[in-house]
């Protein structure tokens, strides 16, 4: 695992947010994506190396509407970026931890991603994302 | 804001959650730290250029250990590092932040910390942190 890839943090409302975030960072986010497959509208910030992407649900059954609805808004999961996906999950697995999705599955900004679940990683929803190659 | 400094992560024990943190990111942490006014006992690993820090709470009114009563291990606060943190606190307040210390603090790793109250920051616990000055 090379760095923090991004932060996913749940919010209520995208537009709300994007100005809060944009007073807190001194920064714009710069591009917002809808990701149909997880029933999300995202918008991301830039801060050093790493991203905040931000997690408005689209749809009632959206994982972050569940979310939202448990445990109310707030940072949702740590992504790390990784050179080879197929190859952390195998190491990952050998070592005990649970993989959520066992096919990678597209997420935000050109990512494969696969989750893995929190009650193997100390209550962190640990996403890992892999840059998708052309 | 220049970075993301440090993640903290509440973890029940530091010592097996050292382990599992070294299975997930393959490194070891590099050091320990007892912050004696915060009650808490943290370790820290390097990823990329950020931090993460387990807390484990060593006494009971530690704010760890109500957090974990409350909300179970997980991503506890999110620190960003900053030049000059009065300068910061001053800027936020004016945006509508809420400080919790008007005071910075001692925090771990020779840093001066205030925290912003996560009902004006989207649910998120976040940390100002500042390099002390010698």
């Amino acid at each position: 695992m090379r760095k923090i890839e991004h932060l996913g943090i749940a919010v209520k409302n995208l537009k709300s947010s994007n100005e809060l975030f944009k007073k807190l960072l001194c920064t714009e986010h710069y591009k917002e994506e809808n990701v149909e497959g997880e029933g999300v509208a995202t918008s991301f910030f830039m801060i050093g190396e790493t991203k905040l992407e931000l997690l408005e649900a689209t749809r009632p059954d959206s994982p972050i509407a569940k979310y939202i609805e448990k445990k109310s808004e707030g940072i949702h999961h740590i992504a790390f970026e990784v050179e080879d996906i197929h190859a952390e999950m195998e190491r990952l697995k050998s070592e005990g931890f649970e993989i959520l999705n066992e096919i990678p599955k597209e997420g935000a900004d050109n990512k494969l991603v696969v989750f893995l679940h929190p009650r193997s990683t100390n209550g962190v929803l640990v996403e890992l994302c892999q840059e998708k190659r052309s």
